[in-house]
């Protein structure tokens, strides 16, 4: 397999972006990272999106952003994995360039949520239809559980796990593409609508309009472009029950644990070596689960270890310098390209106020459900 | 890149399969073709289906999937390229085992139709949901714009018109899992409903539920399993402009002539080099079309030589001998990795009645809306 680098990326503000449709949003995002990359044509194409057809009534995203971004002709398809599409589809786009079929390879995510009434229902297709959503769960229900458990048999205090998004939205403040860039404080979390008890409104990302691109090229290829490029050290994917209650512990994330894993094995890497990760906080709880299956914290001990600073600057590692799902916000087909977009940023020392210092080496962690598909990517500075 | 062998294949019966749901569908594909190959454990999945979140309120199939075959823990992600999503997944499959990442790699497509009411409806999210759809146009529509400037060019009688589908539903009649196995007449084409002029309902593929399945390894591990094994020779694909208006003339398909001519450079391969083809006649006129931008026939004349016979045994070349879209179904997530299955089974003599006699090599063809994307393979019999 060749060595794949990432020279370009792309962001559109994060948002109600009421005047941009998909292909809008898609095209500006793919544009930036064109001109960051300094090309003008790319060999192939990939889209992460998770649910165009019910968000936008439009399947066939692949031409139609190939056409609106002006590269009709090549090679173009969607990846949709529910809410890990995006990293899913930085993933085929890097087999496409490993595999020395396509040099110069744009992967964009998007997703415009704003535009439909019931955006609940739509991302409860990411759920098992037959068996969890015709009976009413949807998924802040399903996270409640897992934070009912977790806080039932670790201890963590409500206060505790209202840590994870004050300390998310402390980063995203720095962060000038994030929906919500502003601090919150735990009065604020505390006094925020239920929405599935224990979890409130600011223990929830929100609903999203966005879109986020890299460009991919043979690592070899990467100075043509730019010196400002990195290495996709590795990547590792997983399913995982898509139906809850097949889940063995409700505590776990095998489909995390196992992703993780294949990236570590791939990049010959340990836990200890990563300086940031980007996880996918979709809800409060998800943050401190994930960050165990990926070995960064013992069972048990990430909620307590995340509201004790652990997980910040200064602390064991930086986890969602970008400010997370949470006030990032979370354009579902988007958000694995845009923490890929981050580690980018991140590793080329261009992060800004919320730059990680003397980063090496940072990973990213998508996922799809309640846990029913992962993806993790592990990036290398160069 | 690795060299990439096909070595078992799995389809359902096409048709109105009231008693199974999307994943009974896929999961009957995928254990036949398991079994086929006599492999109880794949590395990697890939599901191509255009549409489920409209035609089944369900997204994330990949895990879904993963989970319904047994599979649960390997990378599982679903394609959507519109009607083309089968053939795309198998792309993806391609690209996955000739990288080097994994071996083993299960490649379905499925399509659950007939659960919904406005089946035509969630079709248009193939074509441009902005310009053309929002103006009243759908698919018959657009193919019979095709049509009507085709006869109108090249002097094709409505009665050649009708051979494409007489011709395909005589093949038809000895594939067992078609959904039309019975021969039409002319009559009954002419005096068929209309649907969009000059398109009557017989020349139309129709809405159908199904499931098709392959299992891809690397080729020098092919013997391993069976030996039953096909060479992918080549694959090319393209991308098109989804709405119609963009089409520089109303008789060509500029994506099916690109993704031909990437395929036929990749296998090194002439049109006279290829036995039989499996091409996308969701509409009669799409086969005529398609014919001549592969390089069968010249431009102006597949439509009187498929009338004269040419694309049926004993002519130039076999055209759908599986029946085609016609009258085998036409599942639109599947189409693409059936036309895989058909080609797997001419290539390793297993046809039955509808062999083609001493055939080497195979092409697939397949599309997405009105010529938006189009993959076309190329397989070699071992």
């Amino acid at each position: 397999m060749r060595d794949v680098a990432i020279i370009g990326v792309g962001l559109t503000q994060f948002g109600e972006n009421w005047d941009q449709s998909i292909r809008d949003l898609f095209a500006e995002a793919a544009l930036k990272a064109m001109e960051s990359a300094k090309i003008e044509k790319v060999d192939s194409l990939y889209v992460g999106s998770m649910s165009s057809g019910l968000y936008a009534y439009q399947e066939h995203l692949g031409s139609l952003m190939a056409d609106y971004v002006g590269q009709i002709g090549v090679p173009a398809v969607r990846i949709e994995s529910a809410c890990s599409s995006g990293g899913q589809a930085v993933r085929m786009g890097f087999l496409d360039v490993a595999s020395g079929m396509h040099d110069i390879v744009l992967v964009g995510g998007v997703e415009k949520m704003w535009d439909v009434e019931d955006g609940t229902f739509v991302l409860a297709t990411a759920a098992d239809q037959e068996y969890e959503v015709y009976n009413g769960v949807t998924f802040p229900g399903l996270y409640a559980m897992m934070a009912r458990v977790y806080m039932e048999r670790y201890g963590l205090t409500r206060e505790e796990l209202a840590q994870v998004p004050i300390k998310n939205h402390k980063h995203g403040v720095n962060n000038p593409y994030a929906q919500f860039p502003f601090e919150i404080d735990l009065k604020a979390v505390l006094s925020s609508s239920m929405v599935a008890d224990p979890l409130r409104l600011l223990d929830c990302s929100p609903i999203t309009d966005g879109a986020a691109c890299v460009i991919l090229c043979p690592l070899e290829r990467a100075k043509e472009f730019t010196d400002k490029f990195v290495k996709i050290r590795a990547v590792g994917s997983a399913s995982g029950p898509i139906a809850f209650h097949d889940h063995k512990d409700l505590t776990r994330l095998d489909a995390v644990k196992l992703a993780g894993e294949r990236a570590y094995k791939m990049a010959g890497l340990k836990p200890e070596d990563i300086d940031f990760v980007e996880v996918h906080d979709c809800f409060s709880i998800a943050e401190i689960l994930v960050a165990e299956e990926l070995g960064f914290f013992d069972y048990g001990t990430a909620g307590k270890a995340i509201a004790e600073g652990q997980a910040t600057y200064g602390g064991k590692i930086v986890i969602n310098p970008s400010g997370g799902l949470k006030a990032k916000g979370h354009p579902v087909g988007a958000t694995g390209v845009a923490q890929i977009v981050e580690a980018y940023l991140q590793l080329t020392g261009q992060a800004g106020k919320r730059q990680v210092s003397n980063a090496r080496f940072g990973m990213t962690q998508n996922m799809g459900g309640s846990g029913g598909s992962c993806v993790v990517h592990i990036l290398e500075a160069m």
